[in-house]
């Protein structure tokens, strides 16, 4: 029987979900409505067309997350500091009244400053963590991949701390924009020089330089054959995958002490990191489906919604 | 009197002189004809339409250097791979037969492999680094700031070794295709924010965390206004060419020998590298004028051609 539901509203696409009294997802709903396509602002109508037939006399409680809090979103509000967690962002749900009476709760993002003194927010990961945290460790190491990748410290299901790359928007850019994208004769996924690119990301900058050395140095390696035509898009790839987790465990301070570190992405995503990550020598978890759901039940059981 | 005529024909301009016999440059002709532009691949209309009128039945020696000796130019020619100089330069000439029986002297590129076995490469700029030694140091550290930056360490007007830098790409693809340009509400220059922009760049990885990290970053301190929307394009300026110099200084050994920095560039770019390198209290010199001609100047001397 439905008791909740979740919506993980994004950028560029939305995933609803009807989750059952014991936290199982019963039904899952995707689609491109991401809050940049959403005509005139008008999210309650969207809101509606997408889950609408959910919505039963009875008033199950719903529960938003993801970009649809920020600036450009539905109601934009403020970043609750780290550490936070269930209880944390339970404790700061915003709950706002719809055109017909019915009440739903947004859930806000985190921010963090660094060691460094610079910020770091996330709108949407906070909730997968805590979903993939309430089933298991005490201690734990995520990442994210993606668009902007986020790898975040968790501690008895509170994000301890984290940090953002801008690994998969650059990827992107330098596919389609750059002299690298030129040297590329195919995007089929080469096993062999993604690992050779991931083991270029992982040297130390002495002597081989940061990112920009590198990426020129991926077009001379193609110049002399030793990253081929057919190899470069996935050798692109893992060199900028490499990169992110070394500036990862350089950033996040001593991650020596995590056994593993648990992957929550696309299958993709996760099957590539899941071999950057071996190269390493970090084991790897892959986490739970619908993480962000789990989020959604943890956090209005925790604000006493359920 | 003309004595000699070089051409730096690149990939999207090209730069031609008449150089008198004392080495100054009588005349100086630059356009957009670089070797991507050139119809047909006809190089040698391209070239008697550019320089036709200062070629005498005397028959002044020519000399070319640049892209034009890659594979997508007029003759392409394989490296010298480093150490090299004037003298190597000079011996590395390829003689080239025009139709109407003329010679035209060919200098190519340099290549070097660096400390983690990775290649490097250069065209047109060694003509340059020579052109600028003729004039200087015994010991000198060149950069040669632009799309793909370069950085060389000179002695007796040999390039001893030398790295390359995707940081002129990789800001006109931020600027133009990322969440970064959209951050931009000018692109006018902001002395303030490109200071503080390569202090940004200028931090160590523990605990800034590389470029992935610090991109993102920039967009962070964007969203608090700690980097206001009026300086992000100066702000990601001043970041990427902080990382270029501290790459730079990480990865062509040790560079506290040298009292300054030659700066081989456009005003603009000279200019902004001037202020960085003063951030991180290296001395600058600006290098000379029309170092290329200067160079085709001294490979031709050097190759008994004068």
């Amino acid at each position: 029987m439905t008791t909740l539901i979740g919506l993980d509203w994004g950028t560029s696409s939305l995933r609803a979900y009807r989750i059952a009294d014991d936290g199982a997802v019963l039904e899952t709903r995707a689609s491109n409505d991401g809050i940049l396509t959403v005509a005139n602002n008008d999210f309650e109508a969207t809101f509606h067309r997408v889950v609408g037939d959910w919505l039963s006399a009875t008033s199950h409680p719903v529960i938003l997350s993801g970009m649809i809090t920020s600036r450009q979103g539905w109601i934009e509000l403020p970043y609750v500091s780290c550490p936070a967690g269930g209880e944390g962002l339970a404790a700061a749900l915003h709950c706002h009244t719809l055109n017909d009476g019915r009440s739903i709760h947004f859930v806000t993002g985190l921010s963090v400053v660094g060691a460094d003194g610079v910020p770091d927010v996330m709108r949407g990961e906070e909730t997968q963590i805590v979903g993939a945290a309430a089933d298991g460790d005490e201690r734990g190491l995520v990442v994210l991949p993606g668009t902007h990748s986020k790898w975040a410290l968790t501690e008895g299901g509170q994000v301890m701390h984290f940090a953002t790359f801008m690994t998969g928007e650059l990827f992107a850019l330098l596919s389609k924009h750059s002299i690298l994208g030129r040297m590329m004769a195919s995007e089929d996924h080469d096993e062999a020089a993604f690992v050779q690119g991931v083991a270029y990301g992982r040297r130390s900058d002495k002597p081989a330089g940061g990112l920009l050395k590198r990426l020129f140095g991926t077009r001379a390696q193609g110049l002399f054959g030793s990253v081929p035509a057919n190899g470069a898009h996935a050798f692109l790839s893992g060199l900028l995958i490499g990169c992110e987790i070394r500036e990862a465990l350089a950033c996040l301070g001593d991650t020596s002490a995590f056994a593993h570190v648990t992957i929550l992405g696309t299958q993709e995503l996760t099957a590539l990191y899941t071999v950057a990550l071996g190269q390493f020598g970090l084991e790897t978890r892959v986490g739970p489906d619908d993480a962000a759901a789990k989020g959604h039940y943890a956090i209005a059981k925790a604000a006493g919604l359920l």
